[in-house]
């Protein structure tokens, strides 16, 4: 695939394809070291081989040590670099040497701290030698469909998220670490997590274009302090965007924000409304908080299709009450089923029901009769989206729900978004319904803020 | 205390402190009828007597059943009637010739469906023998320092929050069912929960004099879709948020949501500005979503001082950018410390960390420094409260930090909310964070606007 993404340049797909990996920086004492943590990590899950380097030791993990990049005995797709600064140049050459196309540098102590001859050393080794380089300062490389975690977080600290079809690109290391963890909490599938720190080669229009052919990338979420080519960014994001779905989060938006993103990573944070209008226009969906973002990417991720005019369904009065405050509130309208559907589902229903919007299906409501308020929902041609709330409290909501929404939800193209409030009983239901593709959310308020990305992105 | 809350009437207090208790309608037959499952529910938790009464029955679950209350051969102090509406008044009647002073009504079939002159029946019978009631169409009470869980909701759905100092008095069943649930997974400690339905007799403001001055309960959470007494409410809640603070959920805000509250309780939603301007001044602490009420009741639960002066303590640069960009945007401010107390700070750290605010002690930081950023915040006259994100997915974050946050937060004033966004092992050391009063939340933005909460609450 090299020349595919930039003529003279190396791939970016090559940090993703690379099944010989050697870890340069892995301390036979400290077990906790970042070079350490990253070897092991590879090793628990990573199909490719894994090579640790390191000069004093001649054995770590039971795997053998080689004392430099080049004195492995076979191919090297990939070096992931974890040695202190002043090492990394020479690191580099020894790669370059050896014909790696693709390093991956962990380690800090460069522009962020002002060492900026050092980093543009880096920069003219790599360039010279056909390079590709992400980081340095960065955490580095998740792929779940390989099972490669080359971030240094230990294991035990961490709970792996589903495979998916996600991509995080971040450009702070703690926002990436923190967030594959938190993925996992939300039951969000991650495709790949990539954090390119000072991004002294590889950024995050480098990321889009190599995410908007990643088969396994159907989203892409980003996180974003500031941007180092804004003109080519917007450019590239406005093809990506008519592909497939990018949710951002841009922060900085505050004075005192903007400044301690010159403390964080040195970018300038810029105007905030200036940015907003620009990734507007390039398609993105903005995030405003770090739950919106992770909450518009679990929907986009299962979710192709959006509109204004939602029917809300509930079995309890006050949080559909709650959703019809929020859709209002976000912008969106609520449905106006049809006279005849209203009137049908009025005979089918107990004369307790409320047949409005929303539809009150109250406290004895079973599966069935939230099907009959579904299936109407989806063939009313008055409504563009549904939001239905579960309370997996209520004694005669019964599993089968979770089967009659999956079918339900494959039948029609508008978006059916979940609501569900509750601890560990609901959450087992919660992860049911979103195995077969219906996004759940705790609250009224989250899925109404959803349906609105929903609709601005994929609405008429 | 009969009398303490209104020379006439009986005491709402009855309702809680009732050692015997007989519920009217358990079935033999149907096991997830409401009558049967608050019977159940009583039997496994609650130390007081319990008495099932159905006419038909000999025994259920083992206990012997009786064919009407006044046939139990016991003083009853409380009885929860899950029978048909018409067969309310009977029963009723039958409690009053047992001199039962205290009567929770479940069953719906009242004013809500028009039926209001049943409903009125039932107030005279209860005014005419000094008879309190709640309800009817509610789901009734629970009493987690009492072990007494009266909702009709199966055990096996639910669990069980942990008993602590947050009241929750809510119009609407289901949002106090799902709410029971929601704060055992949300980990807030729960003193009371009332969901007082078509509020024939008790309700928000006798709740609110109730729990004025009931030493189990610290904070008190309202779900309102409309008020009856407006005036009043407003005269008491006053006087109560003077010593207790009051978090309130009022929904029905837009032109649809209005309509919607209609459909649900009937109630008049009212101008929400008026509504919002009223709730102000008597110093109850309005939430705008679901999420925020119960983010603002663990907090009060938890810490009682705020200001605006926030100093952030991060690892994560970008959570730092992120809290800030979220503080200036709720109005607070971002403390100075002390140039001299920054020095010393930046003495004692490593290079590469920065001792602004937000104070960055990056990736590689250990409880120690935290303790030295905590510390050094507290001792600043500058800084009224403290915004510490903690990021365990991070090596050098031992366990050991649990104990200083707590030690630290025992010997200040100034309340310190926590971020920590992760999974299971986060999940792990934020319930130990908050076992010992500090709340801790999932991002930046809800720790923010929870700062703003205690600020205008407890601040000057």
């Amino acid at each position: 695939m090299s020349g595919e993404f930039g003529e003279s340049l190396g791939s970016v797909s090559g940090f993703f394809s690379a099944n010989s990996v050697a870890v340069v920086g892995v301390s036979s004492t400290d077990e906790e070291g970042p070079g350490r943590a990253i070897f092991r990590n590879l090793l628990s899950g990573f199909s490719g081989k894994v090579f640790p380097v390191n000069p004093k030791a001649g054995e770590i993990e039971g795997r053998t040590c080689y004392p430099s990049v080049s004195a492995i005995p076979e191919e090297i797709g990939m070096v992931i670099v974890a040695t202190p600064a002043a090492a990394v140049p020479s690191v580099i050459e020894d790669c370059a040497k050896k014909g790696v196309g693709h390093a991956v540098i962990i380690s800090g102590g460069f522009s962020e701290i002002g060492n900026r001859d050092l980093e543009n050393s880096l920069l003219a080794l790599a360039r010279k030698n056909s390079m590709r380089i992400i980081g340095p300062n960065c955490l580095g490389l998740y792929d779940a469909h390989r099972g490669m975690n080359a971030f240094f977080l230990p294991n035990y600290r961490i709970k792996a998220p589903k495979a998916g079809n996600v991509a995080f690109v971040s450009q702070s290391g703690a926002v990436a670490g923190g967030g594959l963890d938190w993925a996992a909490s939300e039951n969000i599938g991650i495709s790949k997590i990539v954090s390119y720190g000072n991004k002294l080669d590889i950024d995050e229009v480098d990321m889009l274009e190599f995410l908007e052919n990643d088969p396994q990338t159907k989203v892409i979420m980003l996180y974003i302090e500031g941007l180092r080519q804004g003109d080519r960014f917007i450019e590239v994001a406005k093809r990506v965007s008519r592909k497939k779905p990018i949710v951002a989060f841009k922060v900085g938006n505050s004075e005192k924000g903007a400044r301690a993103v010159m403390s964080h990573t040195g970018s300038l944070a810029g105007d905030s409304k200036v940015y907003s209008g620009a990734l507007r226009q390039a398609g993105i969906v903005q995030a405003e908080t770090l739950e919106e973002l992770f909450d518009f990417a679990k929907a986009f991720s299962l979710q192709q299709a959006g509109g204004r005019r939602v029917q809300i369904i509930t079995s309890g009065g006050g949080f559909g009450v709650m959703a019809t405050d929020a859709l209002e509130k976000g912008g969106l309208s609520l449905a106006e089923m049809s006279r005849e559907r209203r009137g049908a589902l009025e005979a089918k229903f107990p004369s307790h029901c409320v047949v409005k919007n929303p539809i009150d299906l109250t406290g004895d409501a079973d599966p069935g009769r939230y099907l009959l308020a579904i299936d109407a929902a989806i063939e009313d041609e008055n409504v563009d989206a549904i939001l239905v709330i579960f309370l997996f409290q209520l004694p005669k909501l019964s599993t089968e729900i979770v089967q009659m929404v999956a079918a339900a939800d494959r039948k029609t193209d508008k978006p059916i978004v979940a609501v569900a409030i509750g601890s560990d009983f609901t959450h087992m239901h919660k992860i049911a319904i979103e195995a077969s593709g219906t996004p759940v959310y705790d609250t009224p308020e989250r899925a109404a803020r959803v349906l609105k990305a929903l609709s601005d992105f994929w609405g008429e």
